[in-house]
């Protein structure tokens, strides 16, 4: 209950376009950008899920979410310039901007504002220095979502103050009673990424995209072809199958299933004395409050992992706001073993 | 006679253990240095063919040889940190360097010491600043290689003066007429990347290595994880199948190819005036000085791209010593397009 992956694997159809692709075996470079069929097939995925005009000349196929991430970042940062972000949020985020001679300035955040950031708060820490603000939704580690209105908010403030907005939207389409609207719906001034990763369970495949606003199209362009030369030549070709219905039948079938177990594993967790004090609405997490039990996080989860047999993963890893309160939980893994799971931290925490 | 890429399929072993991994259908995230039994079967690549021992804890298995140059200046760099390299060399060390805040010195190289860096001049140009030395043996563009004697004292004078030499090895196995030994043979503080692009025809894959002195071997890990959680499943576990002896039987048979092509082009190029003054031992590059014809390469290439329909690369890409009188030439098509390419030559120069 620990991994961020989903354990299905690769949808049948995305196999099968990848096996085709390596029959025919030129498995070369592609254009720094990714293939034109790709950046085609995502901006019609967001015309018709999201009713969202983005034109494929915007669009960059990127290793993974990772590889948008570095190239948002690149083509954006200067040394010593800030960086927003939540805290808690996904650990790599103040990486890349280190790695990138930039800084992190971890706002800390609670269930008030669903864990993440506003639009005041974005005013209130705003610097000379800030060049970027940094969102997800939904979020790793919360499983929470920034409203339309909230990230309409965050937009204006941002543009405002001559800043740039990055939105991490690799968990959209894992999202439970509720579906997730592009932030590109506000603004096509605003980075996006995305992935295969998660909602079409191609992790292991490296593949990615990013929506850049017109201005920044040539420099992301120079500089991935300078950091990666081409995404991945089978994982472009196999993606072009994730769009199709008979993938969304499978992909869908899945986002049910991550549903049921969420709805298990949340009033479970409840129950047992961890409290998730604001709902996660998608992704596959669950950021839990374990003071109840302790007061450090880390040895908890150590003290759970080696005498309950379940592996959570200790608040640290998010952020320097309050993490030895928290655990984040993921449902990764069957219905059986998440009640295996529950049983397990009963046992433990009842002793 | 533009591109830097194999013409050649990916070998048929590869593909067929990318298959059987891509049946199994868990295309999952990997350790971030890599599958074990990738790192294991590299390492034994180097006792089988070097004879050299480096342990698979050293070996970094990454997102092509781009991901090892990232990691590599990556663990190296801090903000306005300077880096040797030859002028000429591969145009994207300077931006991974600039991408990552520092500096690139580009160091002009000529024939007298096959456009490579020599320890003199390392020395020369060493400064307060200098954080690293890059070296690319065989080089692109110019083919020519670093013998072991001018390693050795190009190491001994980096290490002296507290710097880390980088050296990349990923034209090693495309040799013609002798064997490339790693720098690794010298030194466990090398950092060596290399990659299953060229010699085993895998660009596509995304698919490569570093060699990490021991003190960075965490370093690497941590920033490998964040930057790119894992490098393409696939790729790894087909890239198993490239040291197995009847890959190798196709691979040689190809660098035999291609040391025919060099072969038949070298004395043709000389014989139209474009003169290669050094002869080019490995990869599938000629550096050729068009300073007969012109003075101004790019308008040359340009020239001759629309009205001889042949594509060369002008000498601005890699570099700024001289790169008016120089013309990268590649020899990655067929004999038969290459006589038709220099009959076009032939034409265009004797109008």
């Amino acid at each position: 209950m620990e991994v961020g992956e989903p354990d299905f694997p690769t949808p049948e159809p995305i196999i099968q376009a990848g096996m085709q692709a390596l029959q025919q075996g030129h498995i070369q470079y592609t254009p720094a950008l990714g293939i034109p069929a790709l950046r085609e097939a995502i901006s019609r995925w967001y015309a018709t899920r999201y009713h969202v005009e983005v034109p494929a000349e915007r669009i960059a196929v990127t290793v993974g979410g990772s590889g948008a991430l570095l190239l948002a970042l690149g083509v954006l940062l200067s040394p010593g310039d800030e960086v927003l972000m939540s805290d808690p949020s996904y650990p790599c985020n103040r990486h890349f901007v280190r790695a990138l001679e930039g800084r992190a300035t971890l706002i800390p955040t609670s269930a008030q504002s669903d864990y993440q950031l506003t639009a005041a708060m974005v005013e209130e820490h705003w610097s000379p220095a800030t060049a970027a603000v940094m969102l997800a939704s939904p979020s790793n580690p919360t499983g929470t979502m920034i409203s339309d209105l909230a990230m309409r908010a965050l937009a204006a403030t941002t543009h405002a103050r001559g800043g740039r907005l990055i939105v991490d939207e690799i968990y959209h389409g894992l999202t439970y009673g509720c579906e997730a609207q592009t932030a590109l719906a506000i603004s096509d001034e605003i980075f996006v990424l995305n992935s295969f990763s998660k909602y079409f369970q191609m992790t292991g495949w490296r593949i990615g995209w990013l929506v850049v606003p017109p201005a920044y199209i040539r420099e992301v362009e120079k500089l991935a072809q300078h950091l990666f030369i081409s995404p991945p030549y089978l994982a472009q070709h196999a993606a072009l199958a994730a769009f199709r219905p008979e993938t969304l039948l499978i992909t869908e079938a899945r986002r049910a299933e991550f549903q049921r177990r969420r709805d298990f594993l949340l009033p479970a967790l409840t129950q047992l004395g961890l409290a998730v004090p604001v709902t996660p609405v998608g992704a596959f997490y669950l950021y839990a409050d374990c003071s109840r039990f302790s007061n450090d996080s880390f040895a908890f989860a150590e003290e759970v992992l080696y005498q309950a047999g379940v592996a959570l993963t200790p608040g640290r890893d998010f952020g320097q706001h309050l993490p030895e309160r928290h655990l984040r939980v993921t449902y990764t893994t069957s219905m059986e073993n998440l009640r295996e799971g529950v049983a397990r931290l009963q046992r433990f925490l009842q002793r």
